[in-house]
């Protein structure tokens, strides 16, 4: 460890599809260093996780072994891990962290279950923690909380519960038509024409079902009718996020919402949501995951004090 | 040319989104060589065209300039040339191919137009020239002519004239989303389940408008009970196809049918159809291309003589 680095008490981990997040952290709570990379789940093969983790935290490491905290697609199938689900109902802010050997001796890792439902089918890693971080904020919460992301989850709790969830591939799918269909020529990377995204929501609210021909139009306006690649990005934002809202009705129609994601998206969902009659309130997601893992570390420290 | 090679009185070229296809054509209308590359115009830059094409087909030049005629992605504004399109209602077996300068004097390209509709917005480039061939073998067709695909085309067609169309992203979804999504991880490449796709085409078609719910349902059910991967790969069939039949209902409602297209895709289309009691003819449209540029080939015989 060279003079002046972070030491962790322990460290972090956010771990997603695309994505790995890790901070070292103090046992009061405070945020010593933080890194990130994209050596996500989904680039990695099973002996690549500990050096993609190794490449991000061995400047916190020392003598003694740390504790590591992970969340998120690292415990899948086609993760470091598998780690079983917990099946709904469950209560997020009662999961344990799972150890997992490792080759380096300098950490300790421990991984979080995710979450699973019966019936309809479904699953979720990552997100049981950002719940839980938001359970220790909002302990009293009963209502809807939707989590935007690669696949957006529309989550039921109640009495500090997992009652239901549903998943959406809704970012995914942006991200796979906008980057690479044939939609890709005529999509702008960045730009937002927040009118046309509000139309393109209400069009696919009323006709749900013509989703995979809307898409294409959106190819043919830009050729022939010479439609930006600004508005094209928000109205293919829009007929996602619309098809998304017809069938997770269910879940807002006359609920208490509250929309939690990177604050971009999670505000074009609040947007989205208003235009519905249904006033959600909107936050940042970012720390909740870290909050989550926060008190996952403490059950860790109950066990093994 | 080598001794023994063959000779092309003219060349015909598909030349879509991800594949090159040619033939080395005698003017009697028989095949004298073929040959296919991956070379798509998705792949290729404006300057890429030309040697792709070469490749090809510099076995079945001399001295004599050959015509090429070719349709299809390549005369979109990505393509070698862009070509303007025609708008409905027109005449496919009408179209004129239009022609474009090349580096290579052993060749005379012509590239067809494409065909456009103002409202809904919609473009095709290659299917005008596979309809012009299905005209050609059936020229009294009156009804609905479906090309599924990449981007699965339904065209209503009458006294030998497109009048109104509507595309689908059905092709490009399925490919994406089995390559490229999470659910890549639980999809065959290969094999099907027959009753699974019929069932969930049907689910679809009663729900459409859960489509990106439905699929990551795929995922789940992969991991909580054990989907197999081809039953995945049909279910994701199924959800896609049933979801465009949803929104496509009003042209294949009460109406006479034709499916063309690679038959085992084009057999989908036609069981799913069938089972919402329809009953289609389906066709392999592996000659349609071809004997559609032989139509356009003789215009351009007619305006060169």
């Amino acid at each position: 460890m060279s003079a002046g680095a972070a030491y962790a008490d322990w460290i972090a981990v956010d771990w997603g599809t695309s994505r790995l997040r890790v901070w070292a952290m103090a046992a009061d709570g405070t945020i010593r260093a933080e890194a990130a990379s994209d050596d996500g789940m989904g680039g990695l093969a099973r002996d690549g996780f500990e050096p993609a983790l190794l490449k991000l935290v061995a400047p916190w490491l020392g003598s003694v072994p740390v504790p590591v905290v992970a969340c998120g697609m690292v415990g899948s199938r086609q993760g470091w891990a598998e780690v079983p689900y917990r099946t709904v109902p469950c209560a997020p802010g009662a999961l344990q962290p799972v150890p997992v050997a490792t080759q380096d001796g300098r950490i300790r890792l421990f991984i979080m279950p995710g979450v699973s439902q019966a019936k309809p089918a479904d699953v979720m890693r990552g997100e049981e923690t950002q719940i839980a971080g938001f359970l220790v904020e909002e302990p009293g919460f009963d209502g809807i909380l939707c989590l935007p992301g690669t696949h957006t989850k529309w989550v039921h709790i109640s009495a500090g519960e997992i009652v239901s969830f549903q998943t959406f591939m809704t970012g995914e799918l942006f991200r796979l038509i906008s980057e690479e269909s044939v939609l890709r020529h005529g999509i702008a990377a960045e730009g937002f024409d927040q009118a046309r995204f509000e139309s393109a929501v209400a069009d696919a609210l009323s006709r749900p079902e013509r989703l995979a021909q809307r898409l294409f139009a959106i190819r043919a306006e830009g050729v022939l009718q010479g439609l930006t690649p600004e508005a094209a990005r928000s109205q293919l934002s829009g007929e996602l996020i619309g098809a998304e809202l017809a069938a997770a009705r269910p879940y807002w129609l006359g609920q208490e919402v509250v929309v939690a994601g990177a604050l971009a998206l999670a505000a074009l969902y609040g947007d989205a949501l208003q235009a519905q009659g249904v006033s959600a309130q909107v936050l940042d997601a970012g720390p909740l995951t870290r909050i989550g893992l926060g008190r996952a570390y403490t059950t860790i420290s109950e066990t093994t004090a």
